[in-house]
């Protein structure tokens, strides 16, 4: 039975301030990312997601990110490989130890904001992340944008990955994203939205901003927090799939 | 054989900020903690230090401090017990990622500066810290003022305790160091460092500023990194216990 | 005519993180408290709300807190008094900049917190804050605690102080807030809220939980700007002070 | 009377870290460039540096970063250049509350580290920087690498601008600093720094490593104030510069 994982980013939340929804979008997931105190959460917020995650059952993902509260981890920092490789461990490692602590274990690593956009096309930002995944734990999956330099660094560590897809995001026709400075690279449509994840994950394929049809494997969709119709949201496409019998897991 | 450990307080640098003598002084100790990047340390000086601390076979703690930066973890913050939970046990696992990296294992832990004095008195701190190094690892040692609410707590979760004490510093007749506003906290003269470290150790007993003699035990005595006589003092000392048939390890 | 100045903490924000009500409590107060980025707000925060304090037309007063993003400035820290004095000017300094750069001019200090709440104990902490205000402009006004130390080391400088009463607050006899670990510390009923602070406004004096009535000074009102009642409870005083020929300056 | 100005980074200590020899190479500049708490610097290092600047009769100078204490304002971060504008009015008025305190006056900004070279190359980020600088006191100067955007953006504002060139870098034949990634970047010979010096000062030019001749405005001149041979070079470029007539100021 075909089978697809639903991701969201999760414990974005720090000290007094509140941001998602992470109560409620927890139950449509099976794979959460938790920020690790450098872009986002703190060590209590750290605690208590982890803690909701295990309440939930649904896969734990550390979501390591470049240190910059200010900016959400969203603004690139001209970090040398080395220094991302020891900043993506320090994080795994923060995380882990709630995990540890509630008696569960880690499932998988995804880098986020800006970590994610430069690991996805710099081979060398790329390594240092997968091979911070590899020296703290082999068993872990790496998540990746599909079809990036990450998703090759994986497997370059023999690492498994999970190639992540956007249901609300145009693809170019190289593979890659239309950048968010595009006027077309956000779907709005939720209808359209669904359709395009139907048609990675069952057929393998991506139709792109061109009309051309590209190869893409969607083993992880990410589903955003907040927003408002973001429930909604990740209700219709839990249902879109279960018509179409592909499990969520 | 009488043994006892020699700890120092080691990974201190930051950035570009460089302060200890690590590489020297860690040929002279049998354990060190290391900064978690909190109060000192960062990713990068984690990773190095850990990597020089195999280099030097010797064991590996952590040395969790409260997050304050410009005050050097020397100030306290009034933290509640569940916020210094998560506080250490985010910095427990954050260097323990870099143990794991390294290929070898975590030996023990000890708070650092403000927290290190405030779980010391304060039994709610105490219980907090013991909890979080209970959670992450119970075969870990806790590392702690010797007669402290820190050792009481440790012994409360069955953790291994190691009660340390200091050469330099004088003690009240309760057991408790001399604050460091009175003019007679600390003991310049090294002969006496020298001969009060080995009552403590050979004898289980100190003198303390009042005169009477008290019981102590000695089971970890610290090593201060820096200052100038740093390294000769930690020569000499070691000299001493090798002179009694006292090994270091 | 008789008036009264209500003042309310802003620009709370920080990064992609919203809390408070700006826009719409900025109509009903006189005067405005903007954090400076220790604990909360960013200089593009700041600059978005002075922005904003200059469109409604009402003064404007630095908030300086402690450098505890965390901990929203709330948790003491156990600064020095010559630290405390650095830290409060550097703010200062830095939400003026925002100010002369809308070619206005700054009117007030009041530290925010832990800091607020430990200078209007702590006479030396008290100095440091006023010297700081003194030293960066003598002819700004002092926000403290009525009867607190931090409004006599005001008068110590011959700086201008506001007297700052709490309508939601209950006092103790001796002229202190009841602490909030007290179940009487909070005043939930509104028309007591209002009550209790015509009573203060009118009669300079306050009713407190013991029964006694004791003097009090009322320059300026702390209205809160989040919660869900804030803005109706901002326009009922406002109301009840027209009916009494209060004005709002 | 021919003259140049000769000017330093410093206050780039940090709580208990501390680097370079500002006491000493205090006495061999015309101006300093003081650290504002974001890359460098802490309240109480800026207070005490001021205090030296003012003993030491030398005009002083915010010198603004990215806030990035683990990099030391060095590795780029991908800032819009309203934050750029923000952070540095920030950090501006922030430097600028010791300076009231101490009773005297800025007299100039210049952007740090990674924050210099993209303003030297990136219009729109200069442009912010020149604004910020402009919107907070328009007699202020403004120090830029020579020829570079910022220059030509302070000279949009109507700023004073003083070119800033380097002793100890070699030009390529745009007029740009070769890259330190180059091997030939840095000139370790005192002689052939201080004769490429003095052919800046007194000619108005610089050959390049092109070997071509190339027009060059040296306003001011900056020395490095840590290294072990800091203080012995300023003092031979102090030399060769009297022997020529030209003043320091």
């Amino acid at each position: 039975m075909l089978s697809v994982d639903l991701n969201c980013d999760l414990g974005e939340s720090f000290g007094v301030y509140r941001v998602g929804n992470d109560k409620e979008i927890m139950k449509f997931v099976s794979s959460v990312n938790i920020a690790c105190g450098f872009h986002a959460g703190d060590p209590t917020i750290m605690n208590q997601t982890v803690e909701l995650a295990c309440q939930n059952d649904v896969k734990i993902g550390a979501h390591p990110g470049y240190l910059d509260l200010t900016g959400f981890g969203r603004r690139n920092i001209n970090l040398t490989p080395d220094e991302v490789y020891a900043n993506v461990l320090y994080q795994i490692g923060a995380l882990n130890a709630f995990v540890i602590a509630h008696g569960t274990s880690l499932h998988h690593v995804k880098p986020h904001g800006a970590l994610y956009n430069m690991s996805a096309v710099n081979p060398h930002l790329a390594e240092a992340v997968a091979k911070a995944v590899y020296d703290f734990d082999p068993s872990l999956t790496l998540y990746g944008l599909a079809n990036s330099e990450l998703i090759k660094a994986g497997e370059k560590y023999s690492l498994k990955t999970a190639q992540e897809v956007f249901a609300d995001r145009t693809y170019q026709a190289d593979g890659t994203l239309t950048p968010r400075t595009e006027s077309n690279a956000l779907i709005t449509d939720e209808r359209q939205s669904i359709n395009q994840t139907l048609q990675m994950v069952l057929d393998n394929q991506i139709t792109c901003i061109t009309g051309e049809t590209i190869p893409i494997v969607a083993d992880t969709i990410c589903l955003h927090g907040d927003g408002e119709h973001a429930l909604s949201f990740a209700q219709k496409i839990r249902t879109a799939f279960e018509k179409e019998g592909i499990s969520i897991k």
